[in-house]
């Protein structure tokens, strides 16, 4: 089988018409209200000819529970009954779901991983989709217009047939598989934000909703940590070109107008986006921590001596950056580590000090990293070089730079982190009007 | 594919240990101290050398949860969407007892009902089960003596592949059935009570604990109302064979001495107790509602005509007792209720009076059916006989009389229920010591 394969129907049995993939999270599915709301927006989109397959998650506090339950039964708990146990958060949803729209006279019914099935690999509590077979959904399209209601998050793997479950945000990776294997117009991503901002609302007032993303912006953005969409599930929209719209489930279905365009974000091919800008947003992060180590002695080696401990003990090193001294015999490196591991880093460096051989250990938890995100860097020079101008201006230090093909990033005081955000907004032409 | 076919492994492949189904509801698993507690039980089991499976019910409280949100989603819903919803439950259950149980150093996993599978027919909400394979689970005891965790109460319809629920009371159902599926020595249902008694000790404190009972008995218990056990189960237990042993599931595994008899009641085939006693219990429904038609004119279709209403009206009927009056030409008819439909019942029988054609109508709330069982009545000719004289000799009136072959019941005032439950168990010497 082959990777999400989309097996059409042939033209000559299919009514060809266009399909839509409504992924809502757990805060869209918490009661009974909710659920009511989020078939009231599936019946909408029925009533407007779509053939729709809705991806649900877990009713929020649903799955912590779960988890809190197969932690108390053991520390070490077997990731395949971790798994059989949290997936039901989402078998729940999906019968309510089903229920809630039949009970509005709308056609549907629910679908559990290993039923479809969604096949993945054996990597309990942290699977990765192999294969989607949409072929029982399309059929059911074509010959009863039937909704279909699938629980997010969870699959089957083939070779033992246990349940699997995707990790944590793996309903939005759910529904753009889904959306691939059945050859969906859009992937419509319903959360509690109406969209992908030029950056943080609440540091940046004046931040703009983007209309359009390209697949790269926004897989940097989700690294970076903005909340919005799990890295996974760009990625694989990218490879399979899902076309993905972020929009809010706290929109009454009765106020949106159907011949305007929808409130939202389109994640999707930097081709589909007429007037790229060069800088389209904003990232930052608080929780960073810096470590310098002096005078490092400058020799094959060292890098995999500081590094390794560091990924033998479970860090995540983000920002390396390393400078040649003047004696030219020694080097200075600086990397961020999560806050939340700084201690624990020090300790790791501390502790093979003898093997890497240096002079003094530095570091601060009170630094921040501010990132420049846009495809239109590739083709325009300077982009980095204005922005150094501009929080020099703001007397801004910067403490490492690093770069790569469509970002860039400075690690500065923790306190000037909204006043470098700002700055940087304002001089990219993000602010609003 | 036969019904329950135990698919034995041939004895040259076979280490021949000697295998057991544990059955726990949920008020045992309500928590996970209470899940730990069974572990226990189990891990009791296989340190005395059985191969066990557990059958476990959803937690208590859980279920009931369920129910509500399916019922809130709509009144109407349908059974298939309640069947997903309903099962996780169990699901739960079975993977949080695999994951204690692996804990504790014992090899254990969990199975839901659709990964066996247990095939069931398609009536959701109330399947019956139709085949088990226990085939997985006999090489999994034979090559790695894994303990098998089941989630109860739920199938597969093989047809549809959608998850079932076979109702209420259930798991009783699936323990007694993958039992007779992997040839178990016994099933031991684990309860909040320690076994089946001669009548309830609230109401008779020298009631005894009966050793044994014939599945027979144990059935018309069951359909008075005892809640032990679930009728389905004590008739697939007949009709397979299985000895089913009622035991407490809130005795400690570490005071039960394995080389002492174990304290519960056995459910089994009337040829393996030895000393049948003819009389084996006593039971009472003070839920009891009487009706009485007086004059009813005595044609063809009369009979008809009243239960046909009630019928339905959905109001169950039980006892039926019609006499003949002095006149010849019109009949008396007596039957009872579940108190909660009395009035909807005079309401039907008043409305029909005139397909119907009687004189009066009267009733009464305050009765109660006491009943006699015990397969020793088949051979024992006037046990009734001794029980209506001694009622007599203490002023109890007898209402109706309504016999079968292992039992006979009669309606009484229900002033008088409990003096009539001690009279008779004393009467057929059922007292303690």
């Amino acid at each position: 089988m082959g990777m999400y394969s989309p097996l059409l129907p042939s033209p000559g049995t299919s009514n060809l018409m266009p399909r839509l993939v409504m992924k809502f999270g757990g805060t869209s599915v918490a009661d009974l209200d909710r659920i009511r709301n989020v078939a009231r927006h599936v019946k909408r989109e029925v009533d407007a000819g779509y053939d729709v397959a809705v991806v649900v998650s877990a009713m929020s506090g649903v799955t912590n529970q779960l988890v809190a339950w197969c932690k108390d039964a053991s520390a070490m708990h077997d990731a395949r009954e971790y798994d059989a146990v949290v997936a039901t958060g989402e078998q729940v949803t999906s019968g309510l779901l089903a229920i809630v729209l039949q009970g509005m006279g709308v056609n549907a019914r629910s679908w559990q991983g290993w039923q479809l099935p969604i096949l993945t690999d054996g990597a309990h509590a942290s699977a990765r989709i192999q294969d989607v077979n949409g072929a029982e959904l399309i059929k059911r399209f074509d010959e009863l217009k039937q909704v279909a209601v699938i629980a997010g998050f969870q699959g089957k793997h083939e070779a033992t047939g246990r349940i699997t479950t995707l990790g944590r945000g793996g309903s939005d990776t759910s529904a753009v598989a889904m959306a691939a294997a059945i050859g969906a117009e859009r992937c419509d991503i319903y959360t509690d934000v109406d969209g992908v901002y030029t950056t943080d609302p609440r540091v940046v007032p004046n931040a703009r909703r983007l209309n359009k993303i390209a697949y790269e912006e926004m897989l940097e953005l989700a690294s970076l940590g903005a909340k919005v969409m799990q890295v996974r599930s760009v990625e694989l929209g990218m490879l399979r070109n899902v076309r993905i719209f972020v929009r809010s489930s706290f929109v009454k279905p009765e106020d949106i107008d159907p011949k305007a365009n929808f409130i939202g974000t389109l994640i999707c091919d930097e081709s589909e986006i007429m007037e790229q800008q060069t800088v389209t947003g904003i990232a930052f992060s608080k929780d960073e921590a810096q470590i310098s180590i002096r005078r490092v002695q400058d020799k094959p080696g060292v890098a995999a001596a500081i590094f390794g401990p560091l990924a033998d003990a479970s860090i995540n090193v983000d920002m390396i950056v390393q400078n040649v001294t003047a004696d030219g015999a020694t080097t200075d490196l600086t990397f961020t580590v999560p806050s939340a591991d700084y201690e624990r880093a020090r300790v790791v460096i501390e502790k093979a000090k003898s093997t890497i051989g240096y002079e003094r250990l530095d570091g601060a938890t009170d630094v921040a990293k501010v990132s420049v995100i846009g495809i239109g860097m590739r083709s325009h020079a300077g982009v980095a070089a204005e922005a150094f101008k501009a929080l020099a201006e703001q007397k801004i230090n910067i403490l490492a730079i690093t770069t790569s093909e469509i970002k860039f990033s400075v690690l500065i005081n923790g306190s000037q982190t909204d006043q470098a955000v700002r700055t940087l907004h304002a001089l990219y032409g993000l602010d609003k009007g």
